[in-house]
Parts: C-alpha cells; sequence; structure tokens
C-alpha cells in the first residue's frame, strides 16, 4: 500500500476507500477463511501494522471499528480475540450496562410486532375472533373434572404420554407418518422447538442451509448459535435441487431448515417429487431436514403434499408440528418427531429449557384436538382465511402490486414498484399505525429491498380493506413523489 | 519416557500407568492451560508421538479416548480439535446418529426422577395432595369469564402487564425490593430463566462461580454453553467472603450463581450482612450475582433475610423468584427481575426461546395469587413440609446419620457414614424402588461422595416414613457387610 499512508489514520488508498477499511477487509478475509478462529487471539497491532505497511494508527482504527461491528471483541485488556460467526458486540467490561453486551442477540420481527399499532399486518396470527374461545372453556372445565391434580402436577419431560399417543395416531392416518408417542416431543411452539434443536446440533462456524427468504427469528437462532447461513433460493416452482445437492457438497452443513408448505412469507408450496428427492439429499451428503410445518391445515385448494419426514426411512427429517396457531395460540402447544438417537438429547435439551411443558396446557388442547368440533371450526377458518386473502389481493391489485397467490397460509410477500423506497414507507407507515415485515428481515443476505410481507390473517375484515387501502395510497404517494 | 514404551499401544510406565493415559494428561493439561484453545486443530498423531516420544499407536489411543470422553472432537475427517469446556462428546459423521452427538446435552438429575419409584425421594417437590387443586379450578373458571379471548390471544413476550404489576407491588411490599412492572420478566419456570441467563451472558471459557455443592441442572446449562466452574464453598455459616474475593479477582467470573435462602440442596441460608457485602464484591469485581430464590416462603421459623436484590443499588443482581412449586406447579410461572440494560436483553432472549409464556397460566397464576386463600394455603403448607421434615429427620436420626436441620425448604442434605459406598447405595435403593439424589451430582467437583440430598416433600407422610426406614436399613447392611 501507498508509503504516504503511513502518515495517517484517516489515509486513502489509491483505490480512495480510507485504507483502514482495507485492513478491516483484510482481517475479515482471514476470518472468513478461518486462519483466525473464534476466540482466537489476534497478532498485536504493531506486528499486523508492520504486516500490512499501514500506519498503526490507521490498524488501531479497523481493529476499534472491527470491535463496534462486532467482529471481534477485547478481553480483559488481554488483546483482540476474534468473535464467533454471528458476532459478539463490544465488550466493555466497566460498567454492568457493559457486561450484559457480550453476546449479539437480536430479534427484528419481534421488535416490530411488539410495537401497538391499528393495522396490525406484521403478524402470521389469526384474528382471535375466529377461534372458538367460548367453546374452549367447556374443555377446560372437562379437564380439571378429569384430572383434579393437574395444578399441581408437572409434565414429564417429553411430553404427556396421553397427547403423545393421540398425536402419534393422528399423524399416522392424516399425514402418512410412521410414528411411534416415543418419537414425539411437546414443546411450547415452534418457536422454542427451533431452539432447541440449535441448541442441540449447532455450533460456532458451523453452516446451515435456510431458505431465501425464510422466517427471521430462525435465523436469528441460529446466529445466536455462531452459525453460518447459506441461502438456499425458494421459488414458486420449488428448489433448484442441483444447487441444493452443491451447497450440501461444498458447505457440509449441519442441517437445512425448511418450511416447504405454505411457505413463511412466501407461500410457496414444494412440489412432492422434490420433497422425496430432497430426502435423498438430506441421506446422501448427510444434512438434517429441520422442516417447519405450521401452516400444512391451512389451505385453500387441495390438501398440500405429505411432509418430507413422510419420505424419511433413515432418520435424516426432524419435523416441527405446530397447530397451537389455529387449534389455541395461548396454548403454545407444538409437537417435534423425529427417530433415535435425536429424541433422546431432545428430551435432555428440554429438560434443561424448562423441564417440561405445563400439564394443564398440554390437556386442554388434548381434549379439544380431540372433539369432532376442532374439525368444523377448521373448516370454517378455512373460508374465513381465504376470504381475507381475497380482501387483501383485492386491494393491492387495485394498487398495481405483484404477488403469488398463495394456496394456503397466513401471508402475501409481495413485490412493490421499484420507484417505492420500502425503508422510507416503512416509516411511514409505522408514523399512521401500519404494520408490516420488509423483505429485508428476510433475507439471510439482507437484500429483497422492494418485498415486504404482509400478514392477512390478524386484523378483521373491516380493519383489513382499510389498512390495506391506507397501506397502497401511502406507498403510491412515495411511488410518485421521487 | 521410557524407550520401551515405543513398542506398544498398551505398554506402561515405570509408574505402572498406561502410558496413553499419561499422553492423555500431558494433552489435558495444555488444553487446561488454554495453550489448546476451543475449537483449534491439534498436531497430528505422527508429530506428538514424535514430541512424547511415544508410540503413535499410543498417541493415537489417547486422541480416541480423548474423544470418546469428549474433550477432543473429530471434523470432517480433517483432524482432531479442542472442545469446548463443557465437552463435545465424539462426533461421527457417517450415520444421522453420530451427527446428533455433538454438544454434550447432560443433565444427570433429571434422568434420575424421570425413573418412576415407590419412594420419591429425589424431587423437591411439593406433594400435589398438599395443593389446593380444586380451589384452583374456580379461579380459572373466573379467568375464562374475565377473559373469554385468553385462549385465542399471544401473551407479551415480557409476561402480562397486569401480573407484572401485581408481582412488583407485592416484591415492594413484602420483600422491600425497589422494583418497577418493567423490570419483571415472566417466564416459564426458574429452569427457564436460568436458561435464558446464562444463554445471554456465557460464553465458551467464561468463567462462572457456583456454590459448592448446587443445582446440578444449573451447571449442566452453564457447560452446555462451554463456560469454566469454579466452586464456592457453602457452610451453615454462609460463604468465606475472602474467598470469594479472591476468586472473583482471580477469574473475572460473568457471574456468581447462588441461592442464598434454603439453600438446594443444604437448606443453609446466608446471613443479612454477607448479602450486604456480597453486593458490593459483586460491584468492585463486576462479578453479576444470579440469585435464585424458589424456597423464600417455605421457612418454618423466622421469615429469611431479604433477597441479595434487595441491596443491589447499581444493577449487578439478577433476580429469580418463583412461586410455581407452591402455587401451582402445573402453571410454571417464574419472575425474573433485573434492571437496565439487562431486562432489554433477556426479552429478546425469550422472544427466541419461546416468544412468551402462556398468556392462560399468567392470568390463572395471577388471579390465585392475589387470593386471600393463596395466604391461608401458605400458612398450612409451612406446617405441613415440617411435619414432612421431621418424620425425616426421626428415622434418620434413629439410623445415626448426620446433617443441619434446615429452617426451610424441601431438602435433607446428609453425611452417611463413612463406611456407606453412596454409588453402592444408589444402585440398590433404584433396585427396590426408592430415589435420591447421590452429593457428587449436586458437587461441581464431582466429588461429596459420602453426601446425598433427600427430599421430604414429594412423598405422603406415610410413604415417607416407610421408604425412609427402608432406605436406612439398606444403607445399615451395607455398612454392616464391609
Amino acid at each position: 500500500m501507498a508509503k504516504s499512508a503511513r502518515d495517517s489514520g484517516s489515509a486513502r488508498s489509491a483505490q480512495g476507500q480510507p485504507l483502514f477499511r482495507q485492513v478491516m477487509k483484510f482481517m475479515l478475509n482471514r476470518i472468513e477463511r478461518g486462519e483466525w478462529k473464534a476466540h482466537e487471539k489476534l497478532p498485536s497491532i504493531r506486528l499486523l501494522a508492520e504486516e500490512t505497511a499501514v500506519h498503526r494508527l490507521t490498524v488501531f482504527k479497523a481493529y476499534r471499528q472491527l470491535v463496534e461491528e462486532g467482529k471481534l471483541y477485547v478481553r480483559d485488556k488481554a488483546g483482540y480475540y476474534v468473535a464467533p460467526q454471528g458476532g459478539l458486540s463490544a465488550r466493555k467490561e466497566e460498567t454492568a450496562a457493559g457486561t450484559a453486551a457480550l453476546y449479539s442477540l437480536t430479534n427484528a420481527l419481534s421488535d416490530i410486532q411488539r410495537m401497538q399499532v391499528e393495522y396490525q399486518f406484521s403478524q402470521a396470527l389469526i384474528d382471535p375472533g375466529l377461534l372458538p374461545n367460548l367453546f374452549l372453556s367447556d374443555y377446560v372445565k372437562k379437564v380439571f373434572d378429569l384430572y383434579p391434580k393437574v395444578m399441581g402436577t408437572y409434565s414429564t419431560v417429553q411430553g404427556d404420554p396421553e397427547l403423545r399417543e393421540t398425536l402419534s395416531q393422528h399423524f399416522r392416518t392424516h399425514h402418512r407418518l410412521q410414528l411411534s408417542a416415543d418419537e414425539l416431543l411437546i414443546t411450547s411452539g415452534a418457536q422454542q422447538a427451533i431452539n432447541l434443536i440449535s441448541g442441540m446440533l449447532l455450533g460456532p462456524l458451523d453452516t446451515v442451509l435456510v431458505e431465501r427468504p425464510t422466517y427471521s427469528v430462525a435465523m436469528d437462532i441460529f446466529r445466536r448459535e455462531g452459525a453460518r447461513l447459506v441461502p438456499v433460493e425458494i421459488t414458486p416452482q420449488g428448489y433448484d435441487l442441483a444447487e441444493v445437492e452443491a451447497l450440501m457438497r461444498k458447505h457440509k452443513p449441519r442441517f437445512f431448515y425448511l418450511n416447504p408448505t405454505h411457505h413463511n412469507p412466501t407461500g410457496y408450496t414444494v412440489p412432492a417429487e422434490q420433497r422425496k428427492l430432497l430426502v435423498e439429499l438430506a441421506e446422501r451428503y448427510r444434512c438434517l431436514l429441520v422442516e417447519d410445518d405450521p401452516f400444512r391445515d391451512m389451505y385453500f385448494g387441495a390438501e398440500p403434499p405429505p411432509p418430507c419426514f413422510a419420505y424419511d426411512t433413515e432418520g435424516w427429517v426432524i419435523y416441527i408440528s405446530s397447530f397451537s396457531k389455529y387449534v389455541a395460540p395461548g396454548l403454545r402447544i407444538c409437537a417435534v418427531a423425529c427417530r433415535h438417537p435425536f429424541m433422546e438429547r431432545l428430551i435432555t435439551a428440554k429438560s434443561l429449557a424448562d423441564n417440561g411443558t405445563p400439564l394443564l396446557n398440554q390437556k386442554i388442547f388434548l381434549h379439544y384436538y380431540t372433539s369432532p368440533r376442532l374439525q368444523q371450526h377448521l373448516v370454517k377458518l378455512r373460508i374465513a382465511l381465504q376470504v381475507h386473502k381475497e380482501i387483501a389481493e383485492e386491494v393491492l391489485s387495485a394498487a398495481g402490486w405483484t404477488w403469488t397467490a398463495p394456496q394456503g397460509g397466513l401471508n402475501l410477500w409481495v413485490k412493490l414498484p421499484e420507484d417505492i423506497p420500502v425503508d422510507v414507507l416503512f416509516a411511514r407507515c409505522m408514523a399512521e399505525s401500519i404494520a408490516f415485515v420488509p423483505g429485508e428481515i428476510l433475507d439471510p443476505r439482507g437484500e429483497m429491498k422492494s418485498w415486504l410481507r404482509l400478514s392477512y390473517s390478524f386484523a378483521s375484515e373491516t380493519v383489513l380493506r382499510e389498512g390495506m387501502q391506507r397501506l397502497t395510497a401511502l406507498a403510491g404517494s412515495l411511488g410518485a413523489s421521487r
């Protein structure tokens, strides 16, 4: 690099890029290539300055910047260390505040969803008004008559045997899954299932395949474990299996996290023949499939193809089946199906996480789930959701927006006209009490800036129509104003 | 080492210890001293054989043994790598079974407690017969009248505002804690609280202070994060604060996990003046105190001193307060109190873990907790627990066993006569359907082999007396038989 550069920390190279940024890139490459491993101590600033022939102030600036960006951390003044992939944020030892900031914990989606807004299109949840709340309380009373000591009793860690037996029968009959009650674990929602599986399988620098786009909270969980995310494009036709195979061969991922049925956020469904081939790839490349399947029963036309789990004979699929979205979200009941030896380890992970999902919730769920009323409810719900979807689509098409009409699920994955800046739209919407999810958050690459996810299931029909109209109007004004 | 050793993999040194064990120790020392860091690649077998002048087969045997013991792992045949503290178990890439076995997940206590036995003394739980189950169902019905949509509604991630407001008032009035509702997070049991805090604060090679003995599941959680455990002895007089200060200075621990009130397993209570000084140490050495306090309300004589949290003005204490053990274990409700910025990060951790504790459980808990009936129940419960304790003590003293009578809690921490091998006793007891917790499991050092934890709260009075008599008789026969 230019000798003149050695005189100042803010020197620029011939290419006009600040030198310290080049030093940063140089260092990031070494970390990327694994020459500098997680938690490894870095060479002193003096040494690196000599190696790169750059002024020490410039190198110092690069180190500081990388600490700010969570790529490095400072350990008790002993020097600079490489942060695990997924990153550490700057570690300051001086205050309680400082010691809080070790590991990067983020959940952008949850941050958005926590805001109270009038037009809630950011939550893939079902309008509580569409749920049979009053009927449910009857089942609760029934549960207390049947199990008077339910409030004083812990569940087993794996989950209530009666519930697991019932669910395994359900899976055998409805989804052609070969399952015993011993191959099911009850968790508190799909979220916990993803978290337990990650804790069981992921370590720093492990690779995970994720769909692009995908459920952002899953990415946040994998990054928390220090894993590297490698995207697999999902389209209305499913995956490019040649691409998937190449990625499995190249990266030896620990697992592929996928949501192939009424995919979140796109609504796409991966065809049956691809599922079969994908399971074969999983076996060949010893890459587990972690199949998240919360939207299966919420279809508008034909029933979706069976889960990947149905094609698996060698134990390479872990199947996350949560019904609580449409049965009773308040109960947070989810079932994870997997084979030996994952189940034994999942049970231990669950025992460390919370020692078992509350028995009360499992028993209430069980008795409602096995009632004829649930099936009636489900039929009505499918119709109601389709009506919601069509209201949203009607407004959006009037505004000239484009999307692929989903065959099920709770979301529309919408592409905006290029001239509308989604970040600006998002800010304006928040100001007007309208919430949606910017595509950027759901993209492992952090791109997809002209996409957004609109959930049509949570708002009532009136609020939905009104909010969508306000949203498209706002967007239109932004588009015009440029 | 002896030249002759080079001829065989099973060679022995002069000291009679197999050579490969000496090689193992040599390697473990390097890992212990941090010369070989977590996830760092080890020298080839050939190289180490030359360095140690030991036959390559012997070195190979040592590597394999360390893999078996989870000190090393094999990565895609590229070589041997150092496992983080807390260990990895052998990683085999050939089968689905193999890929399950990356991180060491253990929970010995849960393994014991999962066995169905007639005389259950291993669970620090309350006999469901002592809980007001029938009354509770009234409150449940009340909850459904008050919140008809509770089953269809998610809780906020931090927890139901109404419940947090009520609990913060309770803490202010009963425990002199300065707390706002914003400084409370609702978790699904204390177990989840410990897990979230560890995920927020711990990384590989971080140090945690733990009492010796302590709650083994907490140790399992810390080890899962790759942390190093440093024991602090707890006695009937509390801690040796000079020792605590020395350990804080030397190890710069991330936090001290403690249970200073009716301590599990010993039942000891740390005096008030020590709590005040401990908080000062925490501030001075920037070592958080994670105060687990599930037994506070279960006292037999005088009320225990206020929690450490009450003495903290700088935000160095995270307080875990679970009532569910005696209110309604089936609900799994726990409250964590801490200050900015830990709360913001805990909320994110909770959002990743399960997105919020079920609202139903929080509302039921709220309405029972605020009822006059709970206080009546608590008074009765204290008497019942004391009766249980005295039954156990009566039988044990007849057998000549020794312990320090606890002023509260659910356990007796008992020292057996030296001539009784606890491991043998444990095996015999299991065979006769009697479960207890061997002290070894609760000791961060894995020693305390002549101690055991007996929980007197779970079995009914009759079963308790009978089981304790069988236990002491069995132990007696073992002692005699030697």
